[in-house]
């Protein structure tokens, strides 16, 4: 497994400045839901039914560029963790949450919407967990 | 200018979805405070008082990785507006103010630290009038 | 007009590292075109001829994705311009010039893509430009 | 373990264009690569000898940016791989070299330098096999 996010985090002069295992967890979600939701996002406009898939294409991109945005905040430990978090990842958990309900619409007839949600829910309850502990 | 936001804007088959001229204005502040925070925080770096800079970098990375975010789900109309723009707004005015706040106090004796509260202040003004009208 | 690339690459502590006209143009167009990329994928994506738009939309994606990487790297000056600029202006220049062959191509049906063709020919010629430089 | 990248890649309706296994790890490589440079420079930020650092930051900041680009860029698959990969590759490629030899300097002395010039090597070596084979 490639992702170094819990041995980098410990090495930080300052600290998780909180509990790190939800920290690591959120980043890591968010760095998987970003490829997922890209992923999701381009398959989508590679099927027979593309006009079917415009809202769950435009959903994931959108995914795709808040998640990105997000791991990057949740890395940043200079000075303690970001005074923006929270809302970061408000922002975040919605819009996993509209990705992953467009999503699971589709899932019976398109594997990657399949997975792509069981991907944006795990980041929703990432980013939650994070929110609560924040 | 190089910047053709309205201009393609105005093409778009669903039409802005609300008032242009709010939406054209935020999607330009947020390109121009991503590329000011990003600049803010390279001169930050190359200071002889680097070491009174770091909470401001770390800001201003924040800032630019948000409004870059920001600008793309605002630019994003197919099925009209993002069902998260106003959260992601919140979350990009949030960061701006920080990042503001901070290069302000270091507005006296770096410039760039001055130009830089300006864009963010004119992003925080852009993203808080299209929250208003969403 | 709100970017103040100029402007703020002047207060750079090590200055422009170069040429500074070719430096800011550049950042400038990357800044644009991936905006429009990213308007134009959209727009594509709500016409009437999405099967054909395909291409397009995902030609666009990747343009959008590396003119952002591209006026990030150009932007920062800390210890002179990146090692890595000309293989990343290469790289943009690419992305570039195939976008906007596919846009060419629909720009006698569909404004966005003309629009974003002329958009992306700017910034090929303002990578260029500071790649001879270099 | 997060990352989703075969399984939803296996699920494109058009495949992987190539060999799957060197295109998987470089999408996963890239997001390590991408977040582990992230951490560092603001690790380094944070450091007594941040001075010393300042070369360090700066490009661990470029070459987060590319590898973000670059796993984009990589996961689209409609219409085949990106007749850009290649030239995107080159850049990455280039952006982790640089990083990496830099952190390779402040290993000793730095545990978050010695885990990125890892997490950067095995994202060269990634990039290298996917170039090898387009």
């Amino acid at each position: 497994m490639p992702l170094s996010v819990r041995e980098i985090v410990l090495t930080h002069p300052t600290g998780p400045a909180g509990d790190l295992d939800s920290l690591v967890r959120c980043i890591e979600e968010c760095l998987a839901c970003a490829q997922a939701c890209t992923a999701c996002a381009d398959a989508d406009l590679a099927e027979d039914d593309v006009v079917e898939m415009r809202r769950c294409i435009r959903l994931c991109l959108d995914c795709a560029d808040v998640c990105d945005a997000t791991w990057r905040v949740a890395t940043r430990l200079t000075d303690g963790r970001s005074p923006s978090l929270k809302k970061v990842l408000e922002a975040c958990l919605d819009t996993c949450r509209h990705s992953r309900k467009e999503c699971e619409r589709h899932a019976p007839h398109h594997e990657h919407c399949r997975i792509c949600a069981v991907v944006c829910k795990r980041c929703e309850d990432a980013c939650q967990a994070l929110i609560d502990e924040t």
